[in-house]
C-alpha cells in the first residue's frame, strides 16, 4: 500500500477479517467433542479483541516484503497465547475479573474449571499453529517455536504475571515495575513483530530493528493501559476501570505520576519510530500507524 | 542390554536419574526471577513422580536403535506436560486435591494463582524442550512439535479432562468412559513412545507398532488407576484413595465392575505385547518390562 492511500481503518478492518478467518479455520470447530470446551475456547477468542498482536505480526511481515498469508499461522498463534493468558488472568484466584472486552469473562460463562482448561488448550493450539507455518531459508520450525516459547514462558510472559501477582500491595521502584511490564506485555508484542519478520525471511538487521520497535511499542502499550485504567470509565474500557488501584497494583501512574507516565509513553513511541528507520518508509506505513494509534487510543 | 541381565529396577533407577538430570538442566534454575514461580515449577516436577512417560520414551528410542541422549528433550517434554496437567487438575476448581505423590499439592504450598501460572509455564517449557531436540532424516521439528501439541491439545489430553469434568455424577456407557480414558491418559502415553521412536528416526512400520503399543498400554494404565483407587489406601497411593467414588467419577470398576476391569487391563496389555512383535525381542526388553510392571503395580 502506498503512503497516499493508506488508511489505518482499512488496515484494521481487512487485517481483523483476515485474522478472524484464520482463527476460525485453524481452531477446532465448536462442534468438536467435548463441545463445551470448544465453545469456551471460541467464546474468548471471538469476544471482540482488538487483534493488536496479530496486526503487528502482519504489518511486520509487510515491512520485510513478506505476505499476510505466510504470517497468518503465527499471527493466530500469538492471539491464542494472548487470549489464554487473559482467561487465566481473569480467574477468581488471579485478578478475579467479571468483565473482559465488555463481555462476561470466560469463567463467568463456563465455570472456573472449564476456563482453566480452555486457557490450557489455547496455549497448546498456539504451538500447533506455529508448527504449521512455512519454514523459510533462514528460519526453520525450531526457530519459530522457540521464539514463541521464550516470549510466552516463565522468563517472559508468565514471569511478568507472577511478578505482578507478588507485587500486589508492595511499593515498587520504577525498575521493578519495568521488569513486570516488559515481561507481562512487551515480550509478546515484540515476539509478534519478530515472528512477522521471520515469516518473511527477514535478514538479521531487519529482525534487530523489529526487536527494538516491538520492545518500545510493547512497553508504551502497557504504560498507556495503566494510564487508561486511571483516566477512563468501565464503559469506555469494556473492563472494570480503577481495578489497578482497588487491587493495589503497581502502575506507572502510581509509581511515577500521571503526566510523567504520558511523557514516558511518548518517548518510548519516538524510540519505536526511530527503529523503523531501518526500513524504507513505504514498507512500514502500517507498523508506524499502529504505533501512533496505540498512543491515541482511549480504551 | 541383553535379555539375561536386564533388570527392570536398574532400568528404572538409571532412567529416572537420567531424566531427572535432564529436567534439572532444561528447566530454568529455581533462582530465576521471579523465584517463587520457578520454585513452584520445580516443586511439582521433583515431587517424586514415577517418570513413567519419560521412561517409555527412552525405552521406545531403544526399541528403534536410538539413544537416550537424543530422546531426552522429548522425554522431559512429556513429563512437563504431565506435571502441568496434574497441577491444574488438583486445583480447587478442578479435582480439589490436597495430596499428590504423598506431598501437598502445588496450590497448597504456593497458592492457587501461582499454581495456575506454574502449570502454564510448564506447558510452555514442554514446547521449548521439544523444539530443542535434534531433527532426524525422517522427522523435523515440525513433526515433533505437532506430535506433542496434538496429544496435549483440546482433542486429546484436555478433551479427556473436560469430558471427565462434565461426566461427574452422570451415568456413563463403557464407550463414553473409554472416550475419556483414551484422551485423559492414553494419548500422552502413546505420544511418549511415538516421540521416543521418532527421535531414533524409526521407519513408519515401527512407528505404527509403537502407536498400537502406546494406545493399549495407555488405556490399561488408566483402567488400573481406576482399580487401585477402589482397592488401595491413601497411604499406599500417595494420593487420596476412594476419591473417584466420593466425587462420583465414572470409572471402569463403577461402569463394568471390578473383575471385568481387571480382565480388560489384562487384555489390553496382551494386545500391547503383541504390537511389540514388530521388533526383535532384545530391543524391546525395557518396553515389555515396563508394560508388565504397569499391570502389577499397587500404587
Amino acid at each position: 500500500m502506498s503512503l497516499k492511500n493508506f488508511q489505518l481503518a482499512d488496515f484494521f478492518e481487512q487485517g481483523e477479517r483476515f485474522v478472524n478467518s484464520g482463527l476460525k479455520r485453524l481452531l477446532p470447530p465448536s462442534s468438536t467433542k467435548p463441545k463445551k470446551l470448544h465453545e469456551a475456547i471460541r467464546y474468548s477468542i471471538f469476544a471482540g479483541g482488538k487483534r493488536l498482536r496479530p496486526l503487528l505480526c502482519l504489518a511486520a511481515a509487510e515491512a520485510c516484503r513478506g505476505t499476510w498469508e505466510r504470517a497468518l499461522p503465527l499471527a493466530c498463534a500469538v492471539e491464542c497465547i494472548h487470549t489464554y493468558s487473559l482467561i487465566h488472568d481473569d480467574l477468581p484466584a488471579m485478578d478475579d475479573d467479571d468483565l473482559r472486552r465488555g463481555k462476561p469473562t470466560n469463567h463467568k460463562v463456563y465455570g472456573e474449571a472449564m476456563a482453566i482448561l480452555a486457557g490450557d488448550a489455547l496455549q497448546t493450539c498456539a504451538f500447533e499453529m506455529t508448527a504449521g507455518c512455512e519454514a523459510t531459508a533462514r528460519y526453520g520450525h525450531q526457530a519459530f517455536v522457540q521464539e514463541l516459547a521464550r516470549a510466552a514462558g516463565s522468563r517472559q510472559l508468565v514471569a511478568g504475571q507472577a511478578a505482578d501477582l507478588e507485587a500486589e500491595g508492595e511499593a515498587l521502584s520504577r525498575s521493578e515495575l519495568q521488569f513486570i511490564h516488559e515481561r507481562k506485555t512487551s515480550a509478546l508484542l515484540r515476539c509478534s513483530v519478530r515472528l512477522g519478520g521471520m515469516s518473511a525471511d527477514c535478514p538479521p538487521r531487519e529482525l534487530d530493528a523489529l526487536t527494538e520497535f516491538g520492545s518500545r511499542v510493547g512497553l508504551a502499550f502497557q504504560v498507556i493501559d495503566d494510564i487508561l485504567d486511571v483516566t477512563q470509565s468501565t464503559e469506555t474500557l469494556g473492563k472494570t476501570a480503577g481495578k489497578d488501584e482497588s487491587s493495589q497494583k503497581a502502575t506507572y501512574p502510581s509509581v511515577v505520576g500521571l503526566e510523567p507516565s504520558q511523557a514516558i509513553a511518548r518517548r518510548l513511541t519516538d524510540a519505536a519510530f526511530k527503529a523503523l528507520g531501518a526500513f524504507p518508509k513505504r514498507r512500514v506505513i502500517a507498523l508506524r500507524s499502529l504505533a501512533e494509534h496505540l498512543l491515541e487510543r482511549d480504551r
